[in-house]
């Protein structure tokens, strides 16, 4: 991509994955892809993404080094009623405040669960950072929570979606990102001077050029991204015309 | 998990994923599981992942910031033959080395194209930080490269794949990460309180809560994991004593 872009006037937005299971390789995560389409989809640059462990200092680290630079930050996982969910403590401890437990996140739980089901456990869910918002959960009850330019949500997908659902909405939106793709038979060294070539003439596109194999033949995924729909057309059309020397029924999408 | 862990003697890792494709949405990861689960297997405890995009800065700054704290790093994407392709050059300027063209990485393009089919985007792939190693690319030629405790690799799975696992042989490997876990229908808000005190006599393994939605009813998967067999053994049939209070057949695994 060209890194002078013009993507880089959206609001911005870094993923932060809290979890042992993902780096053990127990779990495939899934979460960041729905967060990277839901924010490009509304104009928002995904510019960055950690996974770290269900471990204090490591998720304090990474949200203080990560809200002072992107407009928006999003963590999943770490908020449940256990004894490895320790995110609600340690945004707390990268904010500098004391994690209180929150009247109305008790008022949810003790709507959705009987009086003798809201064990200390349960209540657990309802301890955030003072002075942060809470994030509906219409699956469980349980909420997230925003407080500052942060965003913490569950770690169960299904949850999570709901969750980022809820929240979208009220984020400030750049431009629409939009992009075309072009993809066809040929290997994309064949096409890598003349992408070149056309990825020059737009500084303010992304084109990225991503390789494929399908029944033991090589072919590229050639894709143009950004906010301006009249360049990514042109430069698609320039695309177009160089991949059917090769290919001469690339798929379009 | 618990903080002070046995694992942490063995040696660590980070995983750099880079790549637009990623952060778009427009791609799901799966290289991280893969190498995740690899590492695991050998011995090796992955403490952090990052994704960043095709910005030089970005990845030098991730490199650097990695390479001080990790045993091993392990880079995926950006080393094909197009102008999105500028992992090799982010390297060399992360260590301060100028990028040639290595010649055993010509021989062996040189081997797999016929001489006219050798273009200037092939030889691209050639180009490598100076005294970097080699790494084999069994399946495309275009070889991926070791500099000093970096290991850059390609982003399509099945090259990464093949990379990785001659990769591995060759690192230092720490006592194998055993993992047990019990998964049954109960809530883990259920069991929590319990599980807290079972982890708490159990310092030195890992214990983590997983819930999990099935024909509409919840259940969890409790996972104990570490290197003292004989411990995660003992965690587990407490665990499983726990588990069937609640669900008679819990799955084993």
């Amino acid at each position: 991509m060209n890194e002078s872009n013009s993507v880089l006037t959206a609001p911005t937005a870094a993923v932060l994955i809290i979890g042992n299971e993902i780096l053990s390789g127990r779990t495939q995560d899934i979460n960041l892809n729905y967060i990277a389409k839901k924010l490009t989809t509304n104009g928002v640059r995904l510019a960055e993404a950690r996974i770290v462990p269900d471990i204090t200092n490591e998720i304090v680290s990474a949200v203080n080094a990560l809200r002072q630079r992107y407009t928006y930050i999003f963590t999943t996982g770490g908020i449940g009623p256990t004894h490895d969910d320790i995110t609600a403590d340690s945004i707390g401890a990268a904010f500098g405040l004391p994690v209180i437990e929150h009247p109305a996140a008790r008022a949810l739980l003790e709507k959705y669960y009987t009086k003798e089901n809201l064990t200390p456990a349960r209540l657990r869910m309802t301890r955030v950072p003072e002075t942060a918002a809470l994030i509906d959960n219409p699956l469980s009850a349980a909420p997230g929570f925003q407080i500052e330019n942060v965003y913490v949500m569950a770690g169960v997908p299904a949850i999570m979606q709901a969750m980022l659902d809820s929240v979208v909405a009220k984020l400030r939106h750049g431009p629409a990102i939009h992009s075309l793709s072009v993809s066809g038979y040929v290997a994309e060294s064949v096409v890598a001077a003349e992408l070149a070539e056309i990825a020059a003439r737009y500084p303010q596109l992304d084109i990225g050029s991503y390789p494929w194999v399908k029944n033991a033949r090589y072919g590229t995924a050639l894709v143009t991204r950004g906010t301006d729909a009249a360049a990514i057309r042109a430069a698609t059309a320039e695309i177009h015309a160089l991949v059917i020397k090769h290919d001469p029924h690339p798929e379009m999408g």
